[in-house]
């Protein structure tokens, strides 16, 4: 539906709990989930517990179009979970979306979900060798399942027991009638942080959210963890066999929020050395550095800085378009970029202009800004990316394209520099982009193909969402 | 939310089913719900099976509604089976709706069913002493979960299994991705009837909805029978043992269709008769019959041919009423009735008028009728029930109020009498009753308390729902 | 879109206003209106004044779809008038919808309009030769101008000058900021009537509407007459030339609910006399007679009570049959009728029908409705119209279909008879009707030709509107 | 609505007009004010015209949720005009939406129009005086009004003849069957342009819209100018008495996108310039200079250069805030702000910072963004204001707050900085701005009350309205 960023990865879910009984515990996580908007647009929902039974609403669209005063309201508890999701297209959907909540033995629990597992196919067959039935296509409801089988232990007991026996990335928040669960996966692939309100915690998976709420950043739930909150506090568990730490590199490079800081790291401040790295590689002789905004100005500022030229805006986004418009037919077709970002030819005009991006997945939306730019009188127009080339699929909650379409996959960087149209194209390096972020130990697979699980032989979409 | 309405016991379900891979499927179940609509207003929801999976669409409201021409154009398929449902308000009506589909090891099936159970609940809790986890709080879920601990068996099989295991009233049908089966309860309670379309078979609630398709009726499946309708025609298996063939008798004086025929008797001419029955029982010299519209009317026919006196229209109501209006506040209170019917003073005036409604339930719409008769100059006002007093609840799938509630289970029937402002209240005897139904093996349990099945010793409208 | 009802003539406004400073003056024109729902489903719009300004809500669809609680509680004031309306589709609809609001000279009014002018043309091309802009394409905004002209008489004086300067079918409701003038055309064509609620003063197209909201009916406006109501009451004027009466007889046929009284005639009396008039005009031997419902009932009692035949149903309505549902494609064609009748074959099967309808305009359905009966084993199909064969269009108001289109008037009876597929067609006399009427002085112009005003030489529908 | 972004003055209206019969001139003029969405964001609207009649549809809302596909494909024809508009709230919103289109003796016309009439409460008591009624309560239909009364005249000089009669600020749009004329005010105040597609004209009120749809930037329309554009090309009229030529610089503060040209001066760069001029009359020894996105960002980076300082995102938004959000609850009220925008930490904590915003209304956001960044820890914060202090009501199309609301009315300079809570608050000077704008002649009303019209004695919104 859009040609601009349609071009980018997806982000598959974002989510925020609370534990608060003497708060408007809906409308704090209302407010946490539209500030983490960001990681899914197609639903949301939230769920809450009066301690004796879990209401949940959840619908398609944006937390502002799901949610009414009137629904909100409905929703009274001492405590909710909540979930944006990214998600394909289809008449599923609404059965889909979370968080899920179930009935078992002990009574309810609801879950929201963000990331991927890699072994939800086998899982899946061997509970409906068991006479086992699946409502949706989720692999939420996979974990419901298991922990349920595991209902004679305590909660956290049972999470512990079914993330040893699933694989991949996943934060989890599972709320019982009485207590919120946060969950990381061993490997610390997606992200969840601690909040704290007065004397309550909340979870949320960036820290801006605890910021819209006016939370406190307490600390990251550690990879593997396992922490409790409820009406005594914070409590964790750790149970889960040691592995390869890797958080996802590209919540840096481009779906976190700027204003984040994800396991230490602030997003807008590792973007910006991002920059500094690049000009360090690849300095070039030019009038004026520009960003593709807005996830490109970091960089953009970091790189200008670093060699002392000027950052303008050659490139300006319309504030008001929205997630639909009418398409362009053929007749119309250049105009689908223009709708979105138009370029300041007072700014580019005569100049040899620095273009920054955070990355490129299929390369049409490069070309036609490098397109604009040229066309607006730029002398020269040489294309940075903050990132390496993407050339492998996501196995973790992170929608690329098909690998096949991956321009990265199918040219090498000159055939794309001529594709796009640049006068330079130049990518960080991996070892740049790891000095960005000042660690050796993130996931870089869909660069350079070292996954830190085992991946599935064949996967399809279907199979595996969150 | 309807004063009128709401004085009327709420049938739960109406199904429709059909194998005719040549044929628009989809669009043959829309209209066959169309015409069950009256048996549910809440939500509706169409499953087809292509061969090789199958997709469902549902929604809250009237099959019109939920159903726009793009939705059921993208229901393609070789058959189709349809759900209409009545169900109490609350934020969980859409995860309740039906058909409920499931993937289990053998793939994927789809339930639609009318009635109640009466060991939902512990069925329930053996499965979840087994680990099983439950979506929604419907028997319908109980019973696929059922069918899929069976799944070695054939699907038939399977379902004749789960049939012994489970009690109460229920029609079902339950598509796989290659065949549909109906069946019905051991006692015949809830009604579904077979009918043929050129070489292909379908399955209705109601013989209505064979009329409005233009399908022929072959006869009504028979209690206890399981029938397969599939690409090599119609089959038929029995495996449950015999129980007392006990069918609904409030179908025929209020819920179905009156161009229903129902277990070889039409509603209308079973109305009509029930008229007769109250003319020997109890004739009055009046002027002139009047029906409560519109399931009166058949009765007060019967009753005015048998005593020749005249019968006209002394309540008409308003065509263009729907289910949602806004309600009078306090002080227009008065209107709320009159929004619906409105007395002809034409017919009667000065008149002694004998009023004939179908049933009581809790008296307060009789007494507005009465006062309205009266406030129009009646000089009498006789009210005809032509059924027995309502006392006692229906755990078949009926929701009359709880039986506090039930005026017939408060007073006796002076004192309903007294209550409703009528010279006289008479209600049809059970006897009469069953002459006008020409069998004495119906269930008339809601007048009697002779249930065919055991009931449950506390029941929750939470337990248990079609 | 709708196969039965679009074989109906359509009635084009309904009005209701009340003045009761001291009542929910919105939520009883919202009633009214409810009552008055069958004059028009395509609009509905409710005014109010609080004796200052004039505050209007109009939308598409019906009363119950436009007004939501919260639109309801906006409308505060001291006087209301609201506006029901048919209409042609079309992307203009909105702005077409009354009661339209103007400011002039004087300050506001708000006018709601039932009938159609026949000179509104020639007005229009007057006033827009002295610059007037219009930005509707109805009757309605050329009378607004028209008493602005005259702003420096009273409000009524302007009214009664430019009822002078109009000619046609009219109701008119005006509101000022403080006062609610009716009105009604000398030649009384399109029905008005006043009613009391306490000390105050209500207007409305038909008695139904006071019914509805508890007033009491006073009397109807006469032909000509300009009503006033406001603070001091009711006040009366005459200041129109005489003309002769005519009271539109198709309120009595078809359009009007059977439990109004229209210029002291019962509608459901009337109808069942014009059943007793086909009995002595027309009897026939047969075992039952049955109606097309619902407006054919009245009509076949007073047939079946005059003849000593039994009066049964023998078509049966869905009850649940809405404004839209999804067209029967081709191939699905024949459904479309049994969506909305079907025939009960225990009342047909091997009897000799008669089946009486109140008028025939196309000719379609009719056809469908003896195909359906026969094919439930009928002996012989007997059709009786309890009117004359229209073959004339209609200018006051009423949209029969374009001339061409009558049946009547393009074969005569035998050819009818024919194209229905009937054993017998046999229509109702003028005089008949007039007998059923009680009166000489009806319009029959539809039938006859003998139109009451002189008529537009052309007319489109583009022209003229209510 | 919006706490942030209602402390901002509003633009009342964008303009968009294309006369091109080859092409899809609806989809272009649907692109045109998706690119002008910035201008009104309440209703949008357009109409067509195929030679012989108009067409319009309208509706409240942004311009992607106003038109469907189906809509605009059902707009055909050789030109079209549209309109988006910003109004106050209230239930006559949709009926003073535009392009209103009226039909007068010379056929139709439509009018889009964006400024204020100083006179229009005159010309309407004129106007109303001779028995004209109104319909909306904009300036438009005043302006229609004249046009029909000067229409025995071409257009172009029925246009001229009002333009001498009507006083203030407009651009106008006036589309007849079969041509367009675009008409600016004698002052400029409102701006217009004029570009080519092909061999084709149209019309924007700004720039980037003529870049959206891939049109050449021809020239402004010139201050009192009336332009047509029809089969023949492109013909100019001038025939208005010469005003003081006084273009708005609010346009280049804060409303116009900064990737538009008005008057030949680029938007985004005479934002940098005042920047530029900030830091020579404000030179403040600073660490970081920040922007309040969006609108601040150019200003902050000319300050930002000339100083030497970096230039870094130090308050971050969120780029999914739609419209409509539900607003905290008083225990929550401080979510409100960062729901919008967040401070980054990173870029503050410990630093001496500069915040630059455009302008200073009310005062209430801007406290609270020093509290913000003050709260992540900034030794100083030092706000600068890209403009003069606002202090008088504009009357031509802009909506500040009301004079007394106006912070700058209320407080000196130091009082506003103790209020917002700043270590400095510094202005930009009269001077400064009109050398950033590189012009003497632009209107500086709302800073100095150099109004150049006279200006009506009272003055409320509902007089008069865009």
């Amino acid at each position: 539906m859009d040609l601009l960023w349609d071009d980018k990865p997806k982000e598959e879910c974002g989510l925020f709990g609370i534990f608060a009984p003497e708060k408007e515990i809906a409308r704090l996580t209302y407010y946490g989930l539209y500030a983490l908007q960001h990681r899914g647009q197609e639903s949301a929902g939230i769920a809450v517990s009066d301690g004796r039974k879990i209401v949940v609403e959840k619908g398609m669209g944006l937390v502002s179009e799901v949610f009414s005063p009137d629904l909100l309201a409905g929703l009274q508890g001492k405590m909710a979970i909540g979930h944006v999701r990214y998600s394909t297209t289809g008449s599923s959907l609404l059965s889909n979306a979370q968080p899920l909540v179930v009935h078992f033995q002990n009574g309810m629990m609801a879950l929201a979900h963000n990331g991927n597992l890699t072994n939800a196919v086998e899982i899946r067959q061997e509970l409906g060798s068991q006479g086992t039935v699946f409502q949706t296509t989720i692999d939420s409801e996979v974990i419901l399942n298991m922990i349920a089988r595991y209902r004679r232990h305590s909660l956290e007991d049972a999470i512990i027991k079914t993330m040893i026996d699933i694989k991949g990335a996943y934060a989890l928040l599972i709320m019982a009638e009485d207590k919120i669960v946060g969950a990381r996966d061993p490997h610390g692939l997606r992200p969840l942080c601690i909040g704290r309100l007065g004397e309550r915690y909340c979870f949320a998976s960036e820290s801006c959210a605890l910021d819209t709420i006016g939370a406190e950043f307490v600390r990251d739930v550690k990879p593997g963890e396992v922490v409790t909150i409820d009406d005594a506090g914070l409590h964790t568990r750790f149970g889960t066999p040691q592995e390869r730490i890797a958080p996802c590199s590209f919540e840096y490079i481009y779906f976190a929020r700027p204003d984040s800081t994800l396991d230490n790291l602030n997003v807008w401040e590792s973007r910006r050395q991002m920059g500094v790295q690049l000009a360090k590689e690849c300095p070039i002789e030019a009038d004026v550095i520009i960003p593709v905004p807005d996830s490109g100005t970091p960089a953009a500022l970091g790189y200008a800085q670093t060699l002392g030229i000027p950052f303008e805006e050659g490139l300006l986004k319309n504030r008001y378009v929205g997630r639909t418009f009418i398409q362009p037919t053929q007749e119309l077709r250049e105009v689908a970029v223009r709708i979105k970002l138009n370029a300041n030819k007072q700014v580019i005009h005569g100049r040899r202009v620095v273009m920054i991006d955070d990355s490129i997945v299929r390369g049409t939306t490069s070309s036609k800004l490098v397109e604009m730019v040229k066309g607006c009188g730029a002398k020269e127009v040489h294309l940075l990316i903050s990132s390496p080339p993407v050339k492998y699929s996501c196995y973790y909650g992170i929608d690329t394209a098909e690998r096949e379409k991956l321009i990265a996959n199918q040219m090498n960087i000159d055939e794309i520099r001529r594709f796009v149209g640049a006068d330079t194209l130049y990518y960080l390096s991996e070892e740049g982009l790891k000095k960005a972020l000042g660690s050796d130990s993130v996931c870089l697979a869909c660069f350079n193909g070292d996954y830190p699980t085992t991946v599935p032989k064949k996967f399809s979409k279907e199979d595996m969402e969150c």
